[in-house]
């Protein structure tokens, strides 16, 4: 069984992480999956909330958006709505508790890191997109921070990537495009932790429940993309 | 291992469902899990959003909410904020998705079902209540409608019931109050069909990350938490 | 001349004070007045607004507000219209007159109270079934801070009811219900404490003006009706 | 006993009634009640709102505001916080009704007319001067609009008048200016038809609960208020 | 070659400057072009904005709005409408920018001034008449500030006046009304100084584009106007 | 008189501009100025605004917004705010009308043209590069439209582009960075047409009230600027 694009069920789209995109920000990567691109950029500030004032321990927040033109009908900008859209909420939440995970914010002092995940142009697993883009544009400011000596400890815990994985006609699949998560009966996104643990699954019956077998099929699926993202993470810092 | 209140780990809360806790809505009950008390009303509108017109399908939507008296510090007021909050908006997108699953939208004909799930009372678990309760609301108002002719079709096709699941100090735990769900390493809500197939699976972790092991055993818990729950359904709609 | 519920024109609807409604708010009672219910929640929290820091006295605040189903069509939740309307603005301003009326601010200190009255089912009345409400509920939170030793003087100098009034084909009447409203020529919201004083008078010519005499007949039924009110609070507080 | 500015307690300020301020307006009018000063504006637009549509009547609505200087301290402007304040809904309504009990709706075809008043000085009594003024404004726009042949009907059913009285060291008063306002135990703003009878009466005790004896004293002088008020009107109108 | 009103192509129309219109303000004026009204209000309070704190400098901010009733055809009320306008804004911005050069911030001291332009009826020009009136109401403000002493240093360094220039059929006029407005090819706004400088330029091709010769006459054409302004408002502050 | 970048004062820095950068947009391209980078998309949509409807004519729209990262110190995201700002309206406005000018909006049938710039990176000159950027994609999009049959005339009348210019220690300079334009004594931004004529024309005098000669001396600079930016479209358009 082969794919519209080609590929197997359990492969990746091409994914490219080009780092350093952006000249200010202390961390940025356009991270692309297929023709999903997204603008991954971490600032830091010195404070934190008011709620977290004197705890010694800092704080990373995130924000995801869309561009009007991200998707193939404009859409109207949330700014002129004058209100953030539930879709939108609720993907800046997952991102912000995703990358959590990979900090031990008492590393971090009383600073905040803030994460904006822009999507430039939106083909399916844009979340996905944004939460693997955002660990390396991360890793990039917090070095960053270590050499301005703004950040003494070292609060990077483990690495994170996420993936979608979704089925279709039967047949679990890795990484949907938009033709694909709009025909899922299931649509699941996975993160995962570089070693190999979960940290958020959220698996949705789009068209029709599934049962465990086909649970445990997608979690398997997602367990290798979210390896192979790991390894192309891992690269692109190497590089 | 007794847990606080003196549960099993694999034990609901006490839980009450009070049909027709409403006079004016088509359908409404009063749900607790415990402390929590959630309050759900079902009305139906004749007509359905402007993308589905001409569609002959109805719709259903949900919204949740949350008393400012229903937690332990009294919470600022979202109408007077003047913008739905994160959590709120992604809590309510939960319970439409839901609640749509358990509905053949092709046999409401052009109708819309408004679900309002308002939290009276929080002690953990508010978002499985809602869901839970809403399902039985559901019933009694699609009879209704039925009864008045307004719906000719059988739109009900599976029941739907939810809980939460955690892991409390390495041990899984079925449906935590508040007091257990701040101390959760994991934390993860299930929505179920009354068949036992799963509509949602959204696992966070929220003190550290989690691996198969322990995923396979929260879900374990989860389908027999769903399971009670659909029994106590069934019998609250016979009565 | 009966009414259509059997009342006679100067009697009250069933009237039905559930103190303690709530386990987290310091005060808290479920009020009804016939098929009118209305949750009454009061919290106290350290400190004043801005403009009265320094003083030395307390403050005193209330907010009112109706769920969606609680009328018979669903109206649209403020939350999400993004703005608090009119009528709940003037009737939350309204409580918050009336029960500051109730207290002596400079006993309080520096500490706030907020009164929450949100209207689970309305079957007219729910202004006055508020403050009502409020009042019981806000002697317990006034007592448990009292207990708690976070008010040290004695805030409460006098009770607090209210109660609506209007003239239906010619006929002066007590406590209307929706269906007596709508119909109602003149309609009077009176708040007045226990000792027989007032301290809000709303008139409103809703269908026709009125003169000085039929004035003089809403303003004695109102005294009558506060009177019985005020007694029912007192064996409510006395239970 | 006389008052800071020489009045005696039943005697109104100087009123000054200035038609015809602004040119596009249908009616328009700058009022003054002393230092207060109001511009009342009125247009008619075709067609009702939604809910009124095939009803074959007219409405009218009216939006009440001060500019951000007509306050001895500058208040923040309302659209920038990008909200209506509580005070500035319950004026607005309070204009709405009293003024629609000028009108007889079902003559006036399905158009709407909209009154502005605009407070560019305040200094106590600002609703009670727009009511006042936007009567006359009121009177220009619906005879402009007969003489256009865009009303056919006779909507005028009687006049509109309103004046504010207040109990200030034991003594009832008329018409309070911004310093006796404040002093003020107990306030009423009372709107009257030009036959004499009321429209609204709103009586608050700002410091101190009054008894049926000093709302007699306060209902007497408010008659004696408006009834001067109604005949300014007709001077005006008439000059 | 004659206008509508009688005027010459380099000719403004009557000009009014009623100072001190308001008893609040610290400077206050109704200023009129015509039969374009605006009414200026200068305030002044302690502090500055944060980002410029502790810098011992001060700061002038304006606002610009319209009341409903200003145009020919009602307007939707901003505040109602929960939003500024995008025209708001930038002539709020505009009168702001231009005020800002006829001060020295380092004389004000860390105090903030801040100008209300409200227009109360318009007939083109409007942006412009609230520069010039504001210059006038800013002088008699700070000279009362002088007074208290509350200002020290001598902020004022300049005199601003503004006014329209367009070309209509191909002839270059001075001080547009509305009727001239809306069929002028080119329309452009000239902010001066009383030393004949400028401070804002701000040409749009309406209809049209516009050559170089043609820019040329309307700069002339506006430095004839600023400077009758000017001598206008000298006489205005000489009276 | 050489720059910090090495340009002499009426040298443009690197133009890049790159077509077709996105994949849905019906024209886009990415624009850079320098370090400036702008992302430019434009949509067709079938019909109009409600108050051009049946006019037979089409209408064109813009929007302008900044990624929060864009600059060198993160800025709060306006969807977040809840509301544009005014500069971000101010400018929004500004390519609008310039984009307009190239268009006979009667050949475009009662179609809708939006256009969104968005700054993904800022270093001065976002406006300009924006209206540049722009013209560019709707050329492709209108070529798009006329090729799927969506346009049947001819809409585009002459090509747009836009430059800033300033004064900076006496010597007026072209197409300034953030380090110039902060510094400058004066400020203007330019929108000519292919042709050479004025389409917007915008000083401002940022620290410093501008004189005749210096003005002509801007505007001399900005012909060569917009010139060579017409020139450098053309090339993009042949490529």
């Amino acid at each position: 069984m082969t794919r519209e694009d080609g590929r197997t069920p359990d492969e990746l789209r091409p994914i490219t992480i080009t780092r350093g995109w952006l000249d200010h920000a202390a961390g940025s990567c356009l991270v692309e999956f297929g023709k999903t691109r997204v603008l991954c950029a971490v600032a830091a500030t010195e404070g934190v909330p008011r709620w977290r004032k004197g705890s010694g321990m800092g704080w990373l927040t995130a924000e995801y958006a869309m561009l009007p033109q991200a998707t193939h009908d404009r859409s109207a900008r949330e700014s002129v709505k004058g209100k953030v859209g539930g879709r939108t909420h609720e993907i800046s939440r997952l991102v912000g508790r995703s990358l959590r995970a990979a900090v031990d914010l008492s590393q971090l002092g009383e600073n905040t890191i803030a994460i904006d995940c822009d999507v430039l142009q939106a083909d399916g697993g844009t979340r996905t997109a944004a939460i693997t883009g955002a660990y390396v544009a991360l890793v990039d400011a917090v070095n960053h921070l270590k050499q301005q000596g703004a950040v003494k400890g070292d609060p990077l815990v483990d690495s994170i990537a996420a993936v979608s994985v979704g089925i279709i006609d039967g047949t679990p699949m890795l990484d949907l495009p938009y033709v694909e998560d709009v025909r899922a009966e299931t649509d699941m996104n996975v993160v995962m932790t570089g070693s190999g643990k979960f940290i958020e699954v959220q698996g949705t019956a789009e068209n029709a429940p599934f049962d465990r077998s086909e649970l445990d099929a997608l979690l398997a699926l997602a367990e290798k993309g979210c390896a192979d993202l790991t390894r192309l993470q891992r690269e692109a810092l190497d590089a």
